[in-house]
């Protein structure tokens, strides 16, 4: 497989570059992660959301352990090459740890941050393994 | 004004933060840029996108050269509180420094970025000050 299409990527120096995955229907941001060479070349050829965990670092492989896989259907890069979208299908309805719909649940409101979202699955319903994802 | 609620923000080792600009209406995802304390707090206020910019070392009011001001409906912070969103209003229809609605107009497509959506103004029409945005 060519991969003259990872070079055009601007990593950063610690070799990551920010990705955001976007419901590739509605539009809805679920959540906004990190990827590394290896993570996005690994996405497109699974057809997987796959990121780089910073707090892990090693590769993940989103909803290993929930099952909330994210289908990947479409790759966008910006104008400077650093930051990237993934369009994907998200298997489950739920791309966050706390079992909503997606991770931007807080808004803020008068000065304070309201939760403007509600848990579709309590976690420990979602989580059999340890690690979250 | 109280900012207990800047404090909430897990700020990087720089006082960093990023953020994504999504089209408020139609959920489009326009840019995706910095923010430190003082940028988000001076949006805030002002009711539009603010960001700070890392090549140039300040704070950037998005639209001051170009005309095109994000007006900001709504702030939205994820599970982790390291990833912000601005719901905005994008004036003039076009966000990206090349013309563009958005930024992110390079669409992996057969191990190659394609570019996918069209120049709706010409950069040099947009710019008469020196410094993009």
């Amino acid at each position: 497989m060519q991969t003259d299409w990872l070079d055009v990527i601007r990593w950063d120096a610690s070799g990551l570059c920010p990705v955001i995955a976007q419901d590739w229907q509605n539009g809805s941001i679920l959540m906004q992660a990190f990827i590394n060479r290896e993570a996005l070349e690994l996405a497109v050829r699974e057809n997987r959301a796959i990121y780089w965990s910073r707090s892990r670092k090693n590769i993940w492989r989103k909803g290993e352990a929930s099952g909330h896989v994210q289908i990947l259907h479409a790759v966008y890069l910006d104008c400077d090459g650093d930051s990237v979208i993934y369009k994907v299908e998200q298997l489950g309805g739920i791309a966050c740890h706390t079992g909503r719909a997606s991770c931007y649940f807080q808004k803020l409101e008068d000065g304070k941050w309201q939760t403007s979202s509600e848990v579709l699955k309590e976690p420990r319903e979602i989580y059999t393994a340890v690690a979250k994802d």
